[in-house]
C-alpha cells in the first residue's frame, strides 16, 4: 500500500513535509485531515522563538545557530514568519538562497511563511506549520518573526523559549522596550557585538531588566552577545537557552496550554466564520452586509446580531 | 435630562470621548450599544494610516501634521497603536507627553491604544476608537502604528490613505520591501530627509516603483521628504495625501466595503467565542480543553469539532 501524506511526514520525507505545508497555507480541507492525524506524535520538539527589530540580522543568526545544532547532532526546522506580500514572491527565493547554506542536509528543513489574507491566519498557519516539523521528528523547532507587531509576539510568545534581538545604535533599545517586546525576552542577543555602541546596548537592556525584583528563583533574562557573521557567541546564546530550558520557570506546560488555548479559539474562530459563509447566508449575503454598513444603512453591531441569531437557529432561515 | 453617554460623545465633549473610548479597550458590554449608536453618524471623517518601521519619527511627524491641520482649520484625531504592555503604563504617559504639544486645543484628541490580550483585538479595538472620534466630528484621523507587523498592515491598510514612512540608511529601505508594506503605500514619506542617505532611500523607492507598470489613469505613489523635526515637507505630504483622496484609484467606497467586512467578520468571531465561553461550556470546560490538548489527549481539530456541535445544537449539552 502506498503511504499516505500523514505516514510520509510521520517520517520525515522532505517533500511530504513541503506538500503539507502547502495545504495549511493554501487552508485545504485536507490540512485539517492531516493535523488531526499528525497531531498525537507531536510535542517531542523543542520550540524556540526569535524576534526583534527589522535589520537585526535574524536570518544570519538563526542560520548560525541550525549549524551550532547540526554540529550537535540535532535535527532542526526553520519557519520564518516574513510579511512578505504573497504576490512578490519573495519568501520562496528567500528560502532558495537559505537552503544553500544547509546544502544537502536533509537534517535542516526552512519554510517561509508569507502574510495570509486575514488577521490571525499568520500566527494559526505558523503554529500549523511547526507542528508538521515536531510531527516530523525535528528535535528543534526555531521560529523567526521580522517586524515587533502583535501577530509577531503572539507568535514568539508562544514557543517554549522566546529571543529578542537587538543591534547596537539606532535607538532600537528604546524602541523595543516601547513595543513591549522587552517582557516576553527568556533571553536577549545582542547581535553585531562587534559594533561600535555594543556595550551601550547590552547595559541599556541590563538597566531596564534591574527596574524588575527577582526573587532567588525567579529566571533572569540572560544578555548574549552575538556576531552572526562570523557566529561568535551562538554558542553561549544556545548554553543560555539550555539553561533557561532547564529552570522552573520555562514551565513547558504552562507555554502549552497558551499555545493550545489560542489553537482551539483561533480555530473556533474561523471555523464558525466558514459556517456562516457556507451554511447560515447565501453566496453573496455576507456581501450584501459589508455594503451595507459601508453605506451605513445598518451598523456591525446590529449585523453581527443578526448574524448569530440565525446561526444559533434561533429563528431559522427564510422563515 | 442628563445627556446620554453617546448624546455627549456626538457632542465632541472631550471627556466622554476618552470614557467611551476605556470602555471599548476594556471590552465592557456597554461599549458595543454605545458602538451601535453612534455608528450612523460616522463615516464622515478622513481616516489617515501611517506606518513604517521603528525609530522612523511617525509620532513626531503626526504630531507636525496635526498642527498643520489645525492651522487649516481642521479638528484632529490621534490614534497611536503602541504594542506596548499594558503593565509598562507607557501608552498613558505617552499620551500625556504628547497631548503638551496640543495643550489647550480642544481640536486635537489623543488616544495611544496598547497592546490587547487576544489576537486580532488591537485590530478591532483601533477600528472602533476612530468610530469614536468620527462620531464625535474630528475632520481628520490619523492612525499612527509601530512596527511593521501583519496587525499593523491591516490597520493602516483599512484607512483611506496610507502612508509608508521609511528613513536614509540601516538598510530600512530593503527591509520595508521585504516586510511587504511597500505594496500599501498610497504615498511615501522619507522622514529624517535632512540625514545623510536620503537622496539614496527616495531612489531606492523609486527604482522599487519603477518595477510596476503604470496605466495613464492609474495613481504612482508619489514620496515626499520631510523632516518631522522642523516640520519641513508636513505641507507637501499634506498636499499629496488630498491629491491622492481626489484620484479615483482612492475609492473611498472599496476601502470601507473592506473596513466593514473586517468589523463584521471580526465581530461575529469574538462573539462566538463569547458565546461557546459562557453559553456552551461551562466556566472550567474551556480550560480543560486546553489541558487536555497540551497533555495530547485530544487534538485540536477533534475538540473544535466537538465545540462546533454543542455550540450549533446538533446536540444539546448534558443530554
Amino acid at each position: 500500500m502506498t503511504p499516505t501524506l500523514s505516514e510520509r511526514v510521520l517520517a520525515g520525507e522532505p517533500r511530504a513535509i513541503a506538500r503539507a505545508m502547502t495545504l495549511i497555507e493554501n487552508e485545504r480541507p485536507e490540512a485539517a485531515a492531516l493535523l488531526q492525524r499528525i497531531f498525537p506524535h507531536t510535542g517531542r520538539a523543542f520550540l524556540v522563538g526569535i524576534t526583534g527589530p527589522p535589520g537585526a540580522g535574524k536570518s544570519t543568526l538563526v542560520d548560525r545557530l541550525a549549524a551550532h545544532l547540526r554540529r550537535a547532532g540535532l535535527t532542526v526546522g526553520i519557519v520564518a514568519v516574513d510579511p512578505t506580500s504573497p504576490y512578490s514572491g519573495g519568501a520562496v527565493l528567500g528560502d532558495r538562497v537559505r537552503m544553500q547554506a544547509h546544502a544537502g542536509d536533509a537534517g535542516v528543513f526552512i519554510r517561509s511563511m508569507a502574510t495570509r489574507g486575514h488577521l490571525g491566519g499568520l500566527a494559526r498557519a505558523t503554529s500549523e506549520v511547526a507542528l508538521v516539523l515536531d510531527a516530523a521528528g525535528k528535535d528543534v523547532i526555531v521560529i523567526e518573526t521580522v517586524g515587533v507587531g502583535q501577530d509577531e509576539v503572539d507568535i514568539v510568545r508562544m514557543a517554549d523559549v522566546s529571543v529578542v534581538t537587538l543591534v547596537p545604535g539606532t535607538g532600537d533599545e528604546v524602541q523595543a522596550i516601547k513595543a513591549g517586546i522587552m517582557e516576553i525576552a527568556d533571553v536577549f542577543a545582542v547581535n553585531k557585538a562587534d559594533r561600535e555602541g555594543a556595550d551601550r546596548t547590552v547595559s541599556a537592556i541590563e538597566t531596564m531588566l534591574s527596574l524588575n525584583t527577582y526573587g532567588p528563583g525567579d529566571w533572569k533574562p540572560p544578555v548574549v552577545r552575538t556576531t552572526a557573521t562570523t557566529g561568535s557567541g551562538v554558542d553561549t546564546l544556545w548554553a543560555e537557552i539550555g539553561r533557561f530550558r532547564e529552570h522552573p520557570a520555562a514551565s513547558r506546560l504552562a507555554r502549552r496550554r497558551t499555545r493550545a488555548g489560542f489553537r482551539l479559539r483561533e480555530l473556533l474562530g474561523h471555523r464558525f466564520l466558514r459556517f456562516v459563509e457556507h451554511e447560515v447566508l447565501g453566496p453573496a449575503e455576507l456581501e450584501g452586509y459589508y455594503e451595507r454598513i459601508a453605506a451605513r444603512e445598518v451598523d456591525p453591531y446590529t449585523a453581527a446580531a443578526e448574524i448569530m441569531a440565525l446561526a444559533l437557529g434561533r429563528q431559522e432561515k427564510g422563515t
